[in-house]
């Protein structure tokens, strides 16, 4: 057991492995600096105000892989945690992420593999984002290779609240159930969210309108 | 009149004068960089999140000078207009706008001529963050200069709301009369974004205490 | 004429122009940075030490036709011109730019239309370095269009080189005749460039076999 | 002695050490930037082409107080390390190298400690660059300290130079002997470099005077 788990530390240090992934999330960052340039020759504005990628760390890998009751083992991980490699596209309108949804669609060189809409439908705790799991194809020392990733697309606001529940989440760990509570007035805050981007958008319609 | 209008773009538009403004925006960045990471040391998260910088446009000034029943002269423009040079820094939590301020009021290098809070008191509009009004110390061919410039603290939401404010602000010259009730919803808006900023800072100070 | 000149300008400044053409430079800076990585991955070391990208402009455009003898129209200039999109890597090692050009090569989704090894061959000026036109697709408003561009890949002694070079042509234009020395100087200066390069190059193999 | 080293570790990660050794460098570039944009409005050229900044390893660290016959503390290393902080600028001509120095100088928020000029004195390797030892305040928790940091200015070439010998001092750990014929031909090419910026330079010169 011990052994298999060095095995996926080893993994995910591979310095092939972080090059690989590193280019993944640059292909992807490109991809999305090109779909934000290209709408906005006829929105007049950014579409995607910033972008971040990152590649999960052993620590979180563990954990993710725990809660899924899984064994610590790479080809566990890479079967199973689909967001080893994810970048996340922050927009300025709940309408601009199915948007640029839409262009990531028609990209014929970006399989898509599965698409988790927690706007529509948010999570438990009020969690809100539009997940893609994605294939992009790498030439990588002479050979094309599918590597899959998570694209996580969402709202100002709805990064204002994830950021909040993250650091929740983190405490969490050293303290025992005073949290309930807190659960509690993150939906609440996460139904203001919701509210505060749908009024936004109205409004914004309504002054393109002008 | 049209003379004293061309000095002012061509004094807008002078290379000194540019490479001059674009250093006191760089030393203002440089200034907020360190004071974020300062903080994070002792808050483990970052309390800036983002920040811009940029000089006003001649078409901007001449907007400004004009509703302020000013002569477009180089002289009217840099004694009345305070955002010719201006940095703007988007913070997490209301709360860390007042820390930022106070780490700056703090530093002996940085003269703070006058201090606009439309946070605790917001525009007509709903318009709400902090404006300090700043002089700092240029060593430039062998002198030292004071150059004022305006750095405007605010939270995501508040930077949200202003940017469509922005862009309505912008339509309007356009159109006429219609956006009365556009003016009403965005106010509306504001009290959801100020709501919401309050509601994110109590759940994160009890995140704290946990 | 004054007409045709007119909407070379007005092409050449058109937003989904430069759209598009920032959006090549975004995939080639890409492509380049993925090629580094990919490359040091093996090699412990960075293969290209810089990028950047511009859009030929206006002036130097008409600069340009005027000395192939052609009229200013965006036809001519489209179809005679191949660096109106241009973006150019700095390699550490002489060797590397062909190691990059290979990786080029290898790519499917590039096609190379020509190129100009002015390593192998220097201009008469003394000029070096390695011009790939290249095509790449994008995908912009759903349909896919293949663009032109120039790649130009030089050492850093090429480069150091190229700089000067360039300032004295610019200076050229003010001046008349004098200049004939320096461009002998110059050519003189290419040529220890070479020898340094080639040197340089002698020794990392060197140290590669310890 | 063991747990002297551990301390030496320790405090070197210590993340307020690094937090303020981050605001030194940031203050650095700062500064640097300033300087290049000072003297381009004049020059109308970048005199500073890039610049990096870095934090010493506590491995690197070790093998400088190994070789200078000191023991593995923290205060060993504060004292006689200059460079645990260091910023690097590469110029483009040797007389930039000097400019920069002298506008350094003439800040008066900056105590330069030392000044060792490799380049007039190339050290018995070939090696070439201007170090600057200096020391910049830092506001950090209220109060204001002095920090030490060297700064290293160079030409493109040199740098060329510098990073090859650094790839054989690198490898020099594993091999024995072998290396002394390349130390005599990096010190050739040393010569080379040299020849190249004089040359550079009095070309600059004269086209300057056209």
């Amino acid at each position: 057991m011990k052994k298999v788990e060095n095995k996926l530390k080893e993994k995910l240090n591979n310095k092939e492995f972080i090059a690989k992934s590193q280019c993944v999330i640059r292909l992807l960052m490109a991809r999305l600096e090109i779909i934000n340039m290209e709408l906005s020759v006829n929105l007049k504005r950014d579409v995607i105000q910033s972008k971040t990628g990152r590649l999960k760390s052993y620590k979180s890998t563990c954990k993710k892989l725990n809660k899924k009751g899984l064994e610590r083992s790479f080809s566990a991980a890479a079967e199973n945690i689909h967001d080893l490699i994810g970048v996340r596209g922050v927009c300025s309108y709940v309408d601009d992420i199915y948007l640029v949804q839409k262009m990531l669609e028609e990209q014929q060189d970006i399989n898509i593999l599965k698409i988790k809409d927690y706007i529509k439908h948010p999570k438990e705790s009020g969690y809100q984002s539009l997940h893609m799991i994605l294939e992009v194809p790498l030439v990588f020392q002479g050979e094309t290779q599918w590597i899959k990733a998570e694209l996580q697309l969402r709202t100002a606001a709805m990064d204002y609240w994830a950021n909040l529940d993250h650091q929740l989440r983190y405490k969490k760990e050293d303290s025992q159930g005073r949290e309930a509570a807190i659960d509690q007035e993150l939906k609440k805050c996460a139904e203001i969210v919701e509210y505060l981007d749908q009024t936004m958008l109205e409004i914004r319609k309504k002054i393109e309108k002008i």
